[in-house]
């Protein structure tokens, strides 16, 4: 049984979306599938206002959350699946194709998590940026010849689907999943206060050079939503880190 | 088992559309999902041309085959799905959601038939004239204080979910499996050295009472067996707390 799937425990996310008709089709798809919540993250202003006044805007589009970074918008959330093709990348998370996305999804939400469903600028999509805070990568199954799909359809396409399991339940594995026994997961805000203590640390240490530090922050980043700590272990992480931070820092004179 | 649902035998049916946008955005969807046989009825003929004439716009759309009725549209189909919702209408016929359309239609494919699927123009979708012609009436589940969808989006969540029970599965990027990203998962033997590094990291920042080591000692064991990084992970954790351990205990003259 596909645990219940909760419409206001999910946030769409749209990173720096350009085209206002697109701003409204994905809210407009929202409304149609019966979820509200839209954050945007660094739109164009521009654009963005004009979406946002445009006549027949949904509600949920003037009550949407603006932020500046994509980590302020899914730092409540956890379990964060980014969208996109794989056709120009090496995906550096597990990839699921859309049909599948209903039961993590479901999974977070039975375990008092939020999600987000990530979907990028229009040109390029996701960057590899932006996909390491995405614990998975979903795939919308199309055409090798025509992958690319657009923004507002996309968007169309993943929330029917999860729509689609909403209230009906789907026959899965039983058994208590890990998530069960380990409790609820991490938000991805606190993943990030775990990478910047162990970036501090490592610094305070000497255990990495400055020059490698954008490529060890990126790979901490997904080294930690690959290993998926519950809130209760990453406390402890924190409260360890913090410790040794400290000592490295002021050790006590001997 | 669902009998076999070939795309080359479905035929997508716009009656009126207006916006070339919309028009564009439905064959950019059928490009998507993998189905390339468009009929467009009774067109306005400016918004007509500059669907066809705009920059990447799929061949299929070039190739559209262009009629004056619907009827003429639907003659060799055996199956005639008409979109839509029912707020404002009677159904004369038999009404299915649109989860439920994959059987139908391959019931119709397997049968030697042709099957068309049929959207309406974007204000009023299709009259009850135009649904005279159709077997079925296929609605998307949508909510119902916002039920009617754009054009485009409409057809790509149609496309979606016949194209998820399709025969041929589309050409797409294969992904590597989860293993392949994450790597082979880590003997239980180098978790043990992961371990024993942290407790002795722990000692040395004066984290954990020596009172409380065993206790620790267990669930750090059953924490590391819980996050299950893999054996690339593991080296570096190793690496990482090598030197840690190295700073705390022999911290470099000031």
């Amino acid at each position: 049984m596909l645990p219940p799937l909760q419409r206001d425990q999910i946030d769409v996310v749209l990173v720096s979306p350009r085209n206002p008709l697109n701003i409204g089709a994905v809210a407009r798809a929202m409304a149609n599938f019966g979820f509200d919540r839209l954050t945007v993250v660094a739109p164009y202003a521009p654009h963005w206002r004009e979406a946002k006044s445009a006549v027949g805007a949904p509600g949920l589009l003037k009550n949407a959350r603006q932020v500046a970074t994509l980590a302020e918008a899914v730092a409540a959330c956890t379990l964060v699946a980014g969208t996109g093709t794989l056709t120009h990348r090496k995906p550096e998370q597990r990839v699921i194709q859309l049909p599948e996305l209903a039961l993590p999804v479901s999974d977070s939400i039975a375990a008092a998590g939020r999600v987000a469903l990530v979907f990028g600028p229009e040109k390029h999509g996701l960057t590899r940026e932006d996909l390491s805070f995405c614990h998975l990568l979903v795939e919308i199954p199309t055409d090798a010849r025509q992958p690319s799909m657009n923004l507002g359809q996309a968007a169309a396409v993943c929330l029917y689907e999860l729509a689609a399991h909403a209230s009906q339940p789907l026959p899965t594995t039983p058994g208590p999943s890990p998530k069960t026994i380990s409790g609820t997961q991490t938000a991805s805000g606190t993943l990030d206060r775990i990478a910047t203590l162990i970036e501090e640390t490592s610094l305070a240490a000497g255990y990495s050079p400055r020059t490698m530090q954008d490529a060890n922050r990126h790979d901490l980043r997904l080294l930690l939503r690959r290993l998926g700590p519950s809130e209760r272990d990453s406390r402890r992480i924190l409260g360890f880190f913090r410790r040794v931070l400290r000592q490295l820092t002021h050790p006590p004179t001997r």
